[in-house]
């Protein structure tokens, strides 16, 4: 199955429709869970529904699963993982590195998807054949760095502090082992890996609707993604990105101390 | 002295054209200090020397102080305060958070400021009289959040690792006292305290170029921007920026420790 861009394109317009105006609006935030922070606004959740939509007239009898209104037709081969902002935090601070993302899965592999930011008017997708770029650049493929070496490399993660115990050291040993590392972007630093920009994304702890969208974008691109084990990123957990096989190793290598 | 705004979006069109064709162009970068690793880019330096014509044909007896180029009148009252491009792990990161920082002091107070991010189409500026933002989401004044507690406000850092000794102590019970925090992005952070998006963003050790351009645009917003121990921001230091003078005072407090 080849999905047209055109779908990909439809979906993320949407989504933007009902997130950018609320973007940097001081709308209502919701506490989703009692413990801790975990802000879903009126954006996240009116999103998933025009994006459940296109995806119900198109592909019936396909499943869906989002983060906000559950799953459909969860014995589907062919299964739809949304998640309409990914980056809340960075959505309710202003900063523009959130995303739409919406991946699909067959079964149980991710074949397709796309990450789109509408207030930099940005997507990046992958069909099946290829991962490509939209935004004020231009229109290209998109492809990885053929960096290979820890010490050539640019590492992202959301923060140190989401690897607890042992884990914590040796991601501490990966960053000291990088060129450069940086925190705090979410979605859109896996999208730089598929960019050429990032050569190595890692985050703990990961659900399938924050990954599963990513992993054809960076594949498609050349790069890899997988749990720190090595095995399918598809249902989320301890996710690792980078952007060849060469260098995909040597993280897990460290990750896995 | 009120500055034109429409000498500080000259100022920003000049920068844009030298550093957003260099943006994610995989551009060469320079090492600037052998120890550590601090990246100055081509469009740093092209930046910097557009900003400086521009300043010199219009207020040819001011002073200019550079990041890259050194200073000229450096008895002038008047002192135009650039960093070309603050946010250099960003810019060759593809992650669009970086801006052009100008500033103005006059007898060392900063007055007018402008911050511009190219890739957005965004600038927020300070004349002298207010603080304005022209971008994607329409031109507006800027005006902070009126949060005065700590457990109601949005914490910006770039990374708590730039906390050294006792300090790292501090602000990581700053960080626990509030209601989010998040990490990573420069400049983009200060605008968003000015946004009314943001409520409190801390930086140990900034350069006077890092803060200058930033503090009126905060000011004139309604907002406080000082070091740790209330003195003026303007030659940097260890900053605190916050939504309101309350808030500034709980967040200094909780910084001394």
């Amino acid at each position: 199955m080849i999905v047209p861009a055109d779908f990909l394109r439809r979906i993320a317009a949407a989504a933007a429709a009902e997130t950018l105006p609320r973007f940097r609006s001081q709308g209502a935030v919701a506490n989703k869970l009692a413990a801790g922070f975990d802000p879903v606004t009126e954006a996240d959740r009116e999103a998933e529904h025009a994006i459940r939509a296109i995806i119900k007239a198109e592909y019936p009898d396909h499943g869906i699963l989002g983060e906000e209104h559950g799953a459909e037709n969860p014995s589907s081969s062919y299964q739809w993982i949304i998640d309409p902002i990914d980056g809340t935090r960075a959505f309710i601070s202003g900063i523009p590195v959130w995303g739409t993302l919406v991946g699909l899965t067959v079964d149980g592999e991710a074949l397709a998807g796309m990450m789109s930011q509408p207030f930099t008017g940005e997507l990046f997708y992958a069909t099946g054949t290829g991962s490509r770029y939209e935004g004020p650049g231009g229109e290209r493929a998109l492809a990885t760095r053929k960096t290979t070496a820890l010490a050539d490399a640019i590492l992202f993660t959301t923060t140190p502090a989401l690897f607890k115990g042992g884990m914590r050291g040796c991601y501490d040993r990966l960053e000291q082992a990088v060129r450069l590392s940086r925190y705090g972007t979410d979605c859109y630093a896996f999208a730089m890996v598929a960019a050429g920009q990032v050569d190595i994304v890692t985050d703990p702890g990961l659900q399938s609707y924050d990954i599963a969208a990513l992993i054809p974008i960076i594949e498609q691109a050349g790069g890899v993604v997988t749990t720190f084990d090595g095995g399918p990123a598809e249902d989320g957990g301890d996710i690792v990105a980078a952007a060849t096989p060469e260098l995909h190793e040597a993280a897990m290598a460290m990750l896995r101390g």
